[in-house]
């Protein structure tokens, strides 16, 4: 049995009308990219736009803001730590006040290009090891929510009772994701992509729509976890840099199409 | 005799109430440090804070914008090329488009900790190669002054009729400059620090002086240069990273104070 | 009429055997890939091997040293300017000793891979726009043929008597090469694959099989261009990058075979 | 008692011949200095040259080697980790095939400039957090010293029986270096120069001329840890970045040479 989301019920319902795609957008760099960010764009409702330190630069942020804006998908920012060879996925050991800093960085960097074209900044999602580090050390977590707080918006986060009860201690508010295109382990944590079974794009949409009804999802071992949205609208995550990650997004929004009718 | 300035009249008069210094701060990285800004930022006006590119970084951007908070001064973005090994400063062949954005993300990033420090961003000065690509290419002009008007501040820079004008064209204001402790030519052109003649703290101080009162300044071949000012307040601008730029400091303030009592 | 090549007789006579395709490898960065290489490096004869500058990375040089090394491709150093962004290609005003030193740093790095897998450094191929700084500005071509001459291996470049002439005096040996997959101007200049005419397999394949046989190539104006290579075999040179690019280097190669039957 | 180094009276034996000073330079960037290499250069035997990552560039790197062959000082590689805000010092979870990748590149990298120079490498000593990575965890050791042994040089490391041991097998020569202006700790482990008491050039002085003369040296406690140099030559490191780094250091040479006298 998952941990229970004290005051979970009001989480997403102040925040989301209907349910919703999120997704990781603008993770090129360069010349290289490394998802269809034109096509899938047009399939999500919330973009996490990557910043310059993990992934993406000036000309993709621009480029990703403007395409956001295009199909009416919120922008969020998707900071993460300054290491591309590593796609910001590995522990280093940062302090909490550079944390604090790299955060406000990367998030005032991609408001400068909302700013220029007038779209709000919708959400904070921190990126890959800081994703994980906020959630495993409450110094860190802290620190990263006081850089939130700055903007004024969300953060979105997986389900985590500590990084809830955190956030709303430091004035932010918590908008919680569901991940289907990987596993979760018996206490509802997330399994790496890599180490997931494999979800194809019918798992997925099978997996969000039985959500949306149930308020389940079936972990790893094929058991049963509550996910505690208790009726309030549910944010997906999906990755944008699988294989089959339009398919996958496509089947998804079908399934998101069919609840929020 | 230099370009008149047409209209420079009215130019720091809308935006300046007295004479003030301005100078580079922030322009270290990581562990290294080039400047006394601890100390010289006691004796100036407003701050240009480097943003990350030619210099600077995210623990040295909010160090330096709260003490500049603590003594008062003004802050803007510094914002150069993305060359540290050429500390900004080289020729470098990037599009306008580019340049746009990459004023945009420099200053976005540096807004989101005056955001956090409650402190507004007061102005944007380019630095280095940028600041002269600006003046020179009158595309790149247009793309920094479009990218300048995103967050409705002045831009800082040297006497230049045409850059006035085509500010105004772009809707963003205009701060003129004074420089003392590097040469102007002929023209009314900047020299280069290392091709001008030594400026001593005391030939400084003589210089902003003579400049308030006369509205002139010796060029390198000894002769005078009408400045334009009009009698308007006079935005003086020292390095940071003279050998003597402490001392530089500090005498330009006893001349600022003596012109503005 | 092209440039007599004097000399050009006895280029590639003392340093090929025979015909051979050269193609650019390990341009991607991270978990950026830019190319198949590990289709495309069985059929090339000689990889020039990003260093990190404008793409590649510790990781990428050391799996395509080894690629290389399986399927016995011929090694060389592709160093470029320090530009990942505009990856290498955006003129920028570097000055020559700056060159020198960025050409050794770079290739020693490599050699640093070759040197733990017991392969030779074959040549040295700059990239980019630091291959057309080179052809443009003696100065920064005699820093370049100063650094290659360190490593005393051969420098690649295309039909250009002067940089030739320069090799011979630097003491650098120098492999002419041919470019098919885009066109020649009039004058023997290469133009931008972006704006040359579509080049298909079959034209690739038919145009290196015309050269050398008739050691001749049509240009942009559909006129011929001699191209000097005097009976002496011929460096094809094949972006990876392109759309087609695999199967322009299978036709490639096919006709590569034909000819050194 | 410090661990007995098994088989140390023969490490420093074969590579040294008299008692010296080792020191990290070239660990500036760009227009950044933070030591005065310039004259330190001038009392030391051996320099650890900064390879680009934690510190150094390709201008500082040539410069230091061509100042390092002026004054008949050997040079050798000072990787570190790809960090410069953090000075290479933070830790980072860097997989072993990527240490191995990181001291190749960057040695590769700085033995460029010393064949350039006609000097030869003469020792590799990782810098920082890497130097630390190695002695805590034994995979990355071994990486480490695979890495090394490419180049056919020894590693310079402080007193650590375990990885003198593993240096053997892996078939890299040690040399035994000895801290003075740090503390050790009761174990022989070091203290960081940040939480150790003040060393002043007389400190330094006298603890290095006792060492050579007793073989040991006072902890941090103010008891004597035997050092095992046995009588062999002593490899005395000395931090070129505190604050009376060249005090420190032309008194340690007053030392060393009585030593070796």
């Amino acid at each position: 049995m998952a941990t229970k989301l004290s005051g979970s019920a009001q989480l997403n319902g102040k925040l989301l009308t209907k349910h919703e795609i999120n997704c990781d957008m603008g993770e090129g760099f360069g010349r290289y990219q490394i998802a269809d960010d034109d096509e899938i764009i047009k399939y999500i409702d919330r973009a996490n736009i990557a910043c310059g330190f993990h992934a993406g630069d000036y000309n993709i942020m621009l480029k990703t803001v403007q395409n956001a804006k295009k199909y009416g998908v919120k922008c969020g920012s998707h900071p993460g730590l300054p290491d591309k060879i590593g796609f910001g996925r590995r522990k280093w050991d940062i302090p909490p006040d550079e944390i604090y800093k790299l955060i406000l960085y990367q998030t005032g960097a991609l408001k400068a290009f909302l700013d220029a074209e007038n779209v709000p900044l919708s959400h904070i999602k921190p990126h890959g090891e800081l994703y994980f580090y906020i959630e495993r050390d409450e110094e860190i977590m802290r620190a990263a929510l006081k850089a939130i707080k700055v903007f004024g918006v969300p953060v979105l986060g997986a389900k985590n009772a500590h990084y809830v009860k955190i956030a709303k201690e430091e004035g932010v508010e918590f908008i919680q994701e569901l991940y289907v295109d990987c596993d979760y382990d018996s206490k509802g944590g997330l399994v790496p992509p890599a180490k997931s079974r494999l979800k194809t794009p019918e798992i997925i949409h099978d997996s969000i729509y039985e959500a949306g009804l149930k308020d389940q999802i079936t972990d790893q071992n094929d058991d049963l976890i509550d996910l505690h949205f208790d009726g309030n609208p549910i944010s997906v995550c999906l990755h944008s840099d699988m294989t089959t990650a339009l398919e996958n997004i496509k089947k998804a929004r079908e399934a998101i199409d069919k609840l929020n009718k």
